[in-house]
């Protein structure tokens, strides 16, 4: 068990280890920490390990600031110039969360940046501030479109997040547009399972129910198909085609890819003030209402009620807050691996 | 089979039989024209005769304009006042495209709308104009959530659409966010075949394959659970919530509910100008450099190639335009209807 200040002292101190400064050290941390909190551990401190990696090699650089190339009253284009997504993607909400306070709504895109974690920590961001925040970046493909035999898109994460009343926590919703993540794949051959047969698509283009062809012979499929592959191309334009950033196949690969390089991910920001069009008062009334329509609707047998997007996650990091993380072993070894590259291992990992 | 000229004459004809002014006349003729030259056939033409009615009654307004209620620079909330969808989402996409010429992004929201039509319609509208346009409305549930025993929240259409290459059709997605549509389920009943357990829900809130359940004791399922469950709450938000229109279960049911009530159906509509943004031509090419590549993906055994989306419906209104529209049974015995309550018969109707 951890507490969330010991991991994010942990995760600070790492990337100061290799040159962040303070601030963008902060930054990191609590984004990674922030998804491990929620229970998304996929996105949280386990990759830390792999990122001060490529620190070293140079694909990422700490030195380096983002800045704001050129922009408009709404909008902003930001050269993230190779640093932390993390670190690129704050920069890029706290732009659109000022330019939104003034016009009503902002775009802000972002080219040459990395892996930014968790796309609904920006989201968040967002909506802590009293704002409506979207999220959205581009990958190297890992999905397939409907009809094609090999990946086309990335699994092009798109989240929101909506503020409610002030006892309720933001409505946040943070998905990838496959029909499940590559590692709900590993998970089941892990197991010795079959797989449904809208996981993935085999060698052939086709669907297939055997996991262990994944990802040497098989792609992931979209969610719902034509769907999630027509959401995967607009999260492509809006985070990629429209930023400047690199494009599906062109993008570089932030694990499998030579560290030195940079691997050019683009994403997108867009914030929309509410007290700009709405008093501020009725927003929260009627969210609220829309919140509790939901909460009290009639639920299915075994379910004990309906949950808003990021209810599970929020409750996560409530008991997180009180009780601190049990961190995964999967979590728990990488960030052994941390400890060691930077010579420190704290108390709270050999207990 | 009809030509798209002939049928649009029809639509204005009897829009402009019940009191709608020529300009109105023509902009919903040519939405639901539009719809049909794309062989989206549930949601042209065969509206038409619903619509006349509810005119008729008084819950839709022929005389009344939509107006922009109040704006900033980036933002707009247009009330409607009741006039038909089709005229209050053109009034405010032209009004988002017209503020996102000047500062690169705008959201409009409208109150007091009316059931729309094609959500493709409107994103069109601005993709013509080299924008990058979303549409997207509210309605009455018909979509279970996660866990829940009845519907929570409406289909909720979301589309987008984004200007190519000259000599390509701009990419269009107009998907609704349950699974399938309620006609697919009928369509099932009447073939006597169950159904895919990804469908519908019972009346215990679990999957079934009875399609007989729907809709007086069954929900339609939201698309991959709960994704499509928090895009519907994200287009529920974005119309509803911050609009002032109908919520949920407030928005009356424009077919079944009283036809002389407005339903106060939310809609919203975002328009993103790319010149303000990066170079046209610019642009051109890397969309155009995304569209190739998709076209060029090896296909699954069996496919010809991988399509974009809104490719099949682009291929249909080419051959609309060329040779006519052949209109299925169910379109052509509403537009007789129509023909009667306005005893005007076209010779295209009776040949």
């Amino acid at each position: 068990m951890v507490t969330i200040e010991q991991l994010t002292n942990f995760c600070t101190s790492a990337m100061s280890s290799v040159g962040a400064e303070q601030q963008d050290a902060a930054t990191v941390a609590d984004a990674l920490v922030m998804a491990d909190s929620w229970g998304v551990f996929t996105h949280g401190s386990k990759l830390l390990h792999d990122y001060l990696l490529r620190i070293q090699a140079g694909g990422i650089s700490v030195k380096n600031k983002p800045i704001v190339d050129r922009d408009g009253p709404a909008w902003a284009n930001v050269q993230a110039n190779s640093v932390m997504g993390h670190v690129a993607g704050k920069f890029a909400m706290e732009v659109a969360i000022e330019k939104a306070r003034q016009t009503g709504v902002a775009y802000v895109g972002v080219q040459n940046t990395n892996h930014y974690g968790a796309a609904g920590y920006y989201a968040w961001l967002a909506a802590r501030e009293g704002l409506i925040g979207l999220s959205m970046a581009n990958d190297i493909p890992s999905v397939a479109a409907p009809g094609s035999r090999k990946a086309v898109t990335g699994s092009n994460p798109l989240s929101y997040g909506i503020p409610c009343r002030k006892d309720q926590d933001p409505i946040l919703l943070d998905m990838a547009i496959s029909t499940v993540a590559g590692g709900k794949v590993y998970a089941a051959i892990q197991r010795g399972e079959s797989i449904p047969d809208n996981w993935i698509v085999g060698p052939d283009g086709l669907p297939t129910t055997n996991g262990s062809l994944y990802p040497a012979e098989a792609s992931l499929q979209p969610m719902s198909g034509p769907k999630g592959y027509g959401i995967a191309l607009l999260v492509e334009t809006l985070s990629g085609v429209l930023t400047g950033a690199a494009m599906t196949s062109q993008v570089g690969s932030w694990i499998w890819g030579e560290k030195s390089k940079p691997t050019n991910h683009g994403a997108a920001f867009i914030a929309i003030d509410i007290q700009s069009i709405m008093p501020a008062g009725e927003f929260e009334r009627r969210i609220g209402h829309l919140v509790d329509e939901i909460h009290n609707s009639p639920t299915a047998e075994g379910v004990d009620s309906v949950m808003l997007p990021g209810e599970r996650e929020w409750n996560h990091r409530h008991q997180a807050l009180e009780k601190g993380i049990e961190l995964p072993a999967d979590v728990m070894a990488k960030l052994k691996n941390v400890a060691e590259l930077i010579d420190e291992q704290p108390v709270w990992m050999t207990d």
